[in-house]
């Protein structure tokens, strides 16, 4: 295809607030090439950014476009990469890490201090028609993935980091708290990964429904006190709500010298029953977005062992991302919307 | 030696009282052996016991010996053990697994839901003349050790177990807390775990002075904010304190996908800042005793890789025991007391 | 059940002569029981030992009764076990460590040098109506198991064995040579274990038709040159084999930082590429038998994961076992042969 | 320092010959950094090259450059390198990775494919007065180290590299086989990783000496059967030596579930007792250089925690460097040869 120099973006401009702008089609660099995006994800930290303007101690300060759940094609390539590349799908890794820092060089970029993150001010995410990103980072798919499941490789993404850090194999137990997008592709994941039973809790009937119907054995109702009767007996727990409630009461379900991976983020402070942790060894720790991880997904998902059908629930063009922001905010039947930039009103 | 029928046991009758009595010799059953005690150490959780009659959920109901930081002489085997083992000095790890449940099959005998451990009632300790042990846990000490050395194996045990489930290896940063002697014997079993730099903090000037003496490379007074310039520094923090402000204060110099691992026991509760642990990887946990160090600390020990010269400032007969109690509880300058069975007054 | 004072019993009395005795019923010791064989599975080993009266290191130096694929039902418990558990279904796990040594207590039990495996003179097997085993190894398998499937178990076991020492996890590519039964249920264990590509090589055209079937994406006939194209391709490689030719012709195959799993018993010596494996950091090792993997296979088969439909395809009473053994030697399209105590004529 | 134009390099130019040569001095790209050379070591894969041409499947195909042990002075930086760094002393890590493949990604940048390194044809090694490298491959070195340790910290970084690779932890029994350079410096590192015992092995009298005399527990004349009665007896054995006969006489000493790491490079293959590795499931592994490593040598040296001294026994110009390679070849005395350029005859 033709390039064309200028391309709509859809920028946040404050609070709550998205306009569809025009902007110049960036160039890509050395080592880079340049996207055009067939489908956007809305993410949870989206919806934080627009709403709050911050997602922890990343703070919005000026304009930027958001988005980083990104599928699409390379038009162009930038200086050493090769030019067969351009017409190649990929889903695209949102990240581009100094590659030069000891946390690069010991295989975890994505603690590098210096790491610029898609849609994480100041550096413009893929809300837009094109994006840039290096040549490394922009994973080819097969074509037995569509776009929306290239782009749905990123909340995956998240899932496998989680599954890895908790180190889940065949035969594990694991509980997983919250079923939104990111819990129930954590079950998904965390079956691939070998695990024989999954269980997973959240106080919405809709979502509980929706992770049974996606693999989970067993749901539960986050309300009540079906957690009981789970005493010492998981492997693995992911927390996948960000709820300090639904933590306290998951904590003492897992078995001495388990492992608790607080994916979804809450409150700055947890108040955890430390003598417990200690008394049963149990570890704790979180994840940070994720690190080689795509070639995984695209696997996963291209071979059909992660299932994404009913996931995306709503689809908007570029003109829309306000709309979109909104709606996954207030709508408890929402699980992932998707902005498709050739649905942009011309 | 001819074993006698009767012998003397420290036994802690009621709240902070604890009294001579005379008791029978026990006979060691098929894999047991009986042991002479030559010294054992007094701990703080037998101080705890003895002040509060709990240590976190471990509660004192009736009477009951305590001690477990213990070496001695084997004067007897039970049923299949080698009769050729009498005469043997051992330091004794002070704890019974079941051997058959899935935590003991996987190596985890200290998580063992059955596991019988010295002075944890209703399971006596050795605060007597004559205790019994399986003869497996009962670990041949060299001529190189001090009968002293082979009771204070078992806090070199629980910085073992520290460093180990810290990963500390060649080049690591490592931050203590708590310079008492699990935080001193922490440090020099960092060091012989490959550590470069150990930092140590603690509130106590003397305590700090011990700590340097025996091989820190920094000693910091909690009190201050001396640990404010070490953000993000320390691959690896150990609390031996079991103080939250102190904890409070240690996390944020760990560096990213570092680890904090908490040995001291402290309150039930405490307050973490899971943003900053799930931002940067940090895993926390904690340890409970301890599982396959014995041999560890007696190479160390015996090969001079630990130091264990000053750690004992005190020695008393079994009929000291309630004196060594309060001492060990009150007097901020003693370190490690030990009770001598060889010294109480016939 | 009413015990009986005798039994029949399958005997290895001579070079590839097996005959039929009667035998007292063992009385389960401390900690045993006593288990009604229902199903027992013909393995290699046994063949082996029938052949030639050895396998490896391991000699028949007097009569031995063969066997150790074993389900069961506890039809009587000794001192200390849980009388409640006569009746139970169970699978077998054939060994008695001796549960005090390092390696026993590290979780390494299967290492243990006093161990006693069925079925490897001088402890006898279960081609007999009754066996006794340690309560903790005779593990309950639930009713969506069939007998046949509860001593299938004990491949699936070494499967799982394998693919934990290789480190097989989600997105492994793996490839494995021979599709014997090990073979092929290593392929289905790899999968549960998350590979998302494992191909399969044997010279058979009848055994290579039988793993695809069973879940293998590709099968190569190893008399070719089939694995030519995956230089440097698949991250694990376990031979199912013990053909050094096919182990030759594997290796070069793993990538850089890959590993070698060598599960089949073939030559005593092996001419390996060092200078390869050295350039490519590659990890080569072998497994013997097999350490905490029970309830894992149970999960695994009785939910369906690891699909065993097809495996057994004969089967024999205890006067059969000589035609059993004599079957699975020269039969190549026999996949597993069973006893089934059952079936013996009266 | 201003920077001149040319320098001397010594070339390589054919079989058994070395030139002086003058050439320009290189201009680093951006994110290098110019290096002037202090001190070279000659390592044996230098004099393998010098002799035969070729190491492994590295094969010299025209005029190049050797020598990668290399310490210096920054000199000049390149676009993107903090201008504050020249005047930087630095111990040179001689590689450049790709970064952006998926061994580079995961932390294995030394199994890169596309890695450049030092001295290996076609690209140009350290035997000349200035060498560039990327600037994050300078690694600063405290002015407790000379230079001389600087270049030094290549070896220990192959020593480091394999203690991580076998993982050598508190407590281990190590076995080395060859007490050259890199022997001794294992034998050092091992302890620094907490070995409690290191026994080293070689045929020659004077080597055994120095590795007493640098820390080895025990020294075996590797000529007798000195290693018969350590059966089963190490956790971890290193071979140092590339000799098969030593590998094969080591192997039988390593304790069930132990590894063997094999550093030397010997012939291209090696005859494997197999069905010992199988059934004590021991590991057998080797090693390609070293990753992320000069931090941690540059902490073991400059802290004394590896001792250097003695190890440098011979001292040469730019114009020696034929001299050196035929003095390292010959002199079964020389430990390592440094070439000094401004020892250069002008």
């Amino acid at each position: 295809m033709s390039v064309p120099s200028t391309m709509y973006a859809s920028v946040l401009t404050g609070p709550k607030r998205v306009e569809l702008e025009s902007r110049p089609v960036p160039s890509p660099g050395a080592g880079g090439v340049l996207i055009k995006v067939t489908a956007v994800g809305v993410c949870g930290s989206d919806t934080h950014f627009f709403e709050s303007g911050a997602v922890g101690d990343i703070v919005v300060r000026d304009h930027v476009v958001l988005g980083h759940e990104t599928a699409g094609e390379i038009v162009a390539v930038g200086a050493g990469v090769d030019a067969s590349r351009v017409g190649t799908r990929v889903a695209v890794e949102p990240q581009t890490p100094c590659r030069a820092c000891r946390f690069c060089k010991r295989g975890a970029y994505h603690l590098c201090p210096s790491i610029r993150f898609f849609g994480a001010w100041p550096v413009d995410g893929s809300f837009a028609e094109f994006v840039i990103v290096d040549a490394d980072f922009a994973h080819e798919i097969p074509s037995a993935m569509t776009d929306e499941q290239g782009a749905l490789a990123e909340p995956v993404s998240v899932a496998i980091h989680a599954a890895r850090r908790a180190g889940v194999t065949a035969g594990a137990r694991v509980l997983i708290t919250g079923a939104g997008p990111i819990g129930v592709l954590t079950a998904q994941v965390a079956k691939a990964f070998g695990a024989v039973e999954v269980v997973i809790s959240d106080p919405i009937a809709k979502r509980r429904d929706f992770a049974r119907a996606r693999g989970a054995d067993e749901v539960i109702d986050s309300a009540g006190d079906g957690l009981a009767r789970f005493d010492q007996y998981f492997d693995i727990y992911i927390d996948a709500s960000g709820s300090a409630q639904a933590i306290r009461a998951a904590l003492p379900t897992i078995v001495r010298g388990g492992i608790a991976v607080l994916v979804g983020m809450g409150g700055n402070q947890l108040d955890v029953p430390v003598a417990m942790l200690q008394h049963r060894e149990i570890t704790l720790t979180g994840t940070f977005r994720y690190v080689n991880t795509w070639p995984t997904e695209i696997d996963l998902i291209s071979r059909g062992i992660v299932d994404t059908s009913g996931i995306v629930t709503g689809r908007y063009g570029l003109d829309g991302v306000e709309d979109a922001l909104m709606k996954a905010k207030t709508d408890p039947e929402a699980i992932k919307t998707m902005i498709i930039p050739a649905l942009t009103a011309a």
